[in-house]
């Protein structure tokens, strides 16, 4: 595809102009996919809002379902910026717990990586794609969480991988729930209660 | 419809055999769900291994989707008395927990559960059907622990409801990530964690 002929404006070098235009594409289509249900997004209305050509999302991304999962991956890493932003600002173990299980279950990623997850079981193909995002998820959760631990000198019952992995568990199936409205408010479940997390106690 | 003429040679009332044409179609279903991932599935498929007419799938059940969210919870109710019994062997808090957790992974039905559940959030017609089988499940599940509870004097940390709907969040949730293949074995995350099930401490 020759970039310089459909955009004679942009200057930069032309591998990283494919580079931004794959970004745009993702990124307007995070933000219409968590906007609205993926039937309702077409891929004109994200090459229209990512200022790019019809034809260059399928050449970057191969399908709409391999766009949408790229697409609600990175609107939840996104929101994992503000996640881990408001458990931060705790100062207890349990203010922390609450505040995370609370915040995790408004954000508006988290249904769409559900259905991400729901599409890459059943398209073998897109498997990998999934495998790859969740496995960056888990880990900058690790991260995260290690680095929380270290400046409040708290810990955890398990092991941290687990921990994280068991938190996300919980808080993608209780987003599978409240989406059919079987689950209707957060207190129908205890998400908070699936975190370990502590303060030592000195007497152990 | 007239059964009479399609099915001359059964002899039970017309309103018993609708609905034991209706309840094998369901149970045959729930067979071929768990084995063959639903597009390999087809409904003709389901007619031949119930004895059945193919338009007698569509006028029982409206649509493939609506009958494969129906096959899907009959099979987890099925599997649910597997669940229980298991559940019911175990002498300590901390085994029931552990055999709970390490069986619910290995029921065939869950990960069709967790797809039916996935196309009850995008489809709203089939979400009321979704929600009256959750209900179901967690009734029955509500009933069965607190029976379990009277008979071994265990207690939970929070209301049965919460507990039951916690563990099923996170069991659906698992199911989801084993799918993809991000959680590679049951030890990656703390399934009986989330149970709350232990002995009463006399000393409180």
């Amino acid at each position: 595809m020759n970039l310089d002929r459909q955009r004679p404006t942009r200057r930069a070098p032309l591998r990283d102009r494919g580079r931004n235009t794959r970004q745009r594409i993702a990124e307007a289509a995070a933000q219409l996919f968590t906007q609205r249900p993926p039937a309702e997004v077409s891929v004109s209305d994200i090459a229209a809002a990512a200022g790019a050509f019809p034809n260059q999302v399928t050449y970057y991304f191969g399908s709409k379902d391999a766009l949408f999962i790229h697409a609600a991956f990175l609107a939840l890493l996104h929101d994992a910026e503000r996640l881990e932003s408001v458990g931060l600002r705790m100062r207890t173990p349990e203010s922390f717990r609450a505040a995370i299980a609370r915040t995790v279950l408004v954000l508006p990623s988290v249904p769409v990586v559900v259905h991400a997850l729901a599409i890459g079981s059943t398209r073998p193909e897109l498997a990998g794609t999934v495998d790859h995002y969740l496995r960056l998820l888990f880990r900058r959760s690790e991260y995260y969480l290690a680095d929380v631990l270290a400046r409040r000198g708290w810990q955890t019952e398990r092991p941290i991988g687990v921990e994280t992995r068991t938190f996300w568990s919980t808080a993608f199936g209780a987003a599978l729930l409240y989406q059919v409205g079987a689950v209707g408010k957060p207190s129908d479940l205890d998400l908070p209660g699936t975190l370990t997390i502590h303060c030592p106690e000195p007497d152990r």
